[in-house]
């Protein structure tokens, strides 16, 4: 029997790996990887059998049931079987169905963590998530739900929580910006929408909680985070700029 | 003048540095690098003069004003400059700081995200911090407070969220379990009080809200993280161990 690792392949670029997930990769016999990661990163599992089961793959998703079962086949016939996930597996990477899975079947697993969404766009835009004497608490949060969830009260976190960083939110830009003007937030909470953080097709578009429908409507297809609040302010207020190039020069240098 | 970089060294063990850190401290010709850094991750900038400012260095540590003039001052030597931080140094690693000195004095500065406390921890004890259908928000807040800082109403963002991961709060406990039960958290509410996150030295300590100061009380002297919801009962109430081995065990393994 061998063991499953649940690797984090971080925010998209390849460096951005850690090197214990590299090492894990070059041994890998298999690898089960979301649609997203990157191809350099595949390419280090120089030996594996790579296989798609990928979210977002353009087509249709893997159903999750199937993906565990693999997971669970797949460790009765190989030492090193690597479940790669975008970003970290622990934050909205769906981990939990498959530990339990393996839990389950007795497999021995490790989780390997990743760089998420979130610090790699705050890093981008060169500001921190949180600031002594100004933010005190991050929140990460996605505004989907599941089928038969109970109720998600996204917005009281995103209201309570000094900064906000909102994964898998552009498609609900509508609702999010509505619902958390109506229950109080200001329309002018500095914001930043950013689409395909950390790659060379990285867009960054600035506004406020009031612009976020018409910033989602200028994005494209990339996977996008929402970062919200005022440790945004001073770095967006500085810019002049007003093309998105300038704005990220701006963001990148002093 | 050359280039200053605040680098993210992830949650203590050295293989969980990202390539890219790895890469930028192989070129390194200074690294001003917090007491926590580990040994090995500044082994690998073999060509930097390494200076410690860090915080926790068990004596005292450099004031930030003192440090930030003096990432000013070798950027104006240097072509490579690193200032190196435990975990990511937009989450809780007063980044802000540093980054406006070196907008203030027009340094090109570049930030390289890393593995943060929480999500290492979350890896650890194989629970994800986030669940479909269960939990759809995690917050980071740390109940510490600054000189002068406005009122941090950290429990607010503890209360909203469905997952909570305290940074530097072990100190506290007494406060965190009083105020969170007087505002309405459960008594019974799962939680983990982890100390050394991914070192040899790791130590869990798992209980409830209620248990948090008697956790701490048997915490030692390294760095800690508090997780707490609903998303460790299952995790937990499973093991029927009573020794901490016992617990990692299960924690591990199947």
């Amino acid at each position: 029997m061998g063991t499953v690792y649940l690797v984090g392949a971080g925010p998209g670029a390849p460096d951005l790996l850690t090197l214990r997930a590299a090492e894990i990769l070059k041994r890998a016999e298999v690898v089960f990887h979301d649609a997203l990661v990157h191809p350099q990163t595949l390419e280090l599992a120089a030996l594996a059998e790579k296989i798609a089961v990928g979210k977002r793959s353009g087509r249709h998703s893997t159903a999750q049931k199937f993906i565990n079962k693999r997971l669970v086949d797949a460790a009765r016939d190989h030492e090193v079987v690597v479940r790669l996930k975008g970003g970290d597996p622990t934050i909205f990477g769906r981990a939990q169905e498959e530990i339990d899975a393996l839990r389950g079947a007795g497999i021995t697993f490790e989780i390997v963590p990743g760089v998420t969404a979130a610090t790699a766009t705050a890093a981008e835009l060169g500001v921190s998530l949180t600031r002594r004497g100004f933010a005190r608490h991050v929140v990460f949060v996605t505004p989907r739900t599941a089928a038969g969830e109970r109720e998600n009260d996204w917005a009281a976190s995103v209201l309570a929580a000094d900064t906000a960083v909102i994964y898998m939110g552009a498609g609900l830009a509508e609702t999010i910006s509505a619902e958390l003007i109506r229950r109080g937030k200001r329309r002018d909470t500095p914001l930043a929408l950013v689409e395909s953080a950390s790659l060379p097709e990285r867009r960054v578009l600035p506004g406020t909680l009031a612009d976020l429908p018409e910033l989602a409507r200028r994005a494209g297809l990339g996977p996008t985070v929402v970062l919200l609040g005022e440790v945004l302010r001073a770095v967006l207020a500085e810019s002049t700029a007003t093309s998105i190039k300038e704005i990220e020069a701006f963001l990148k240098h002093a």
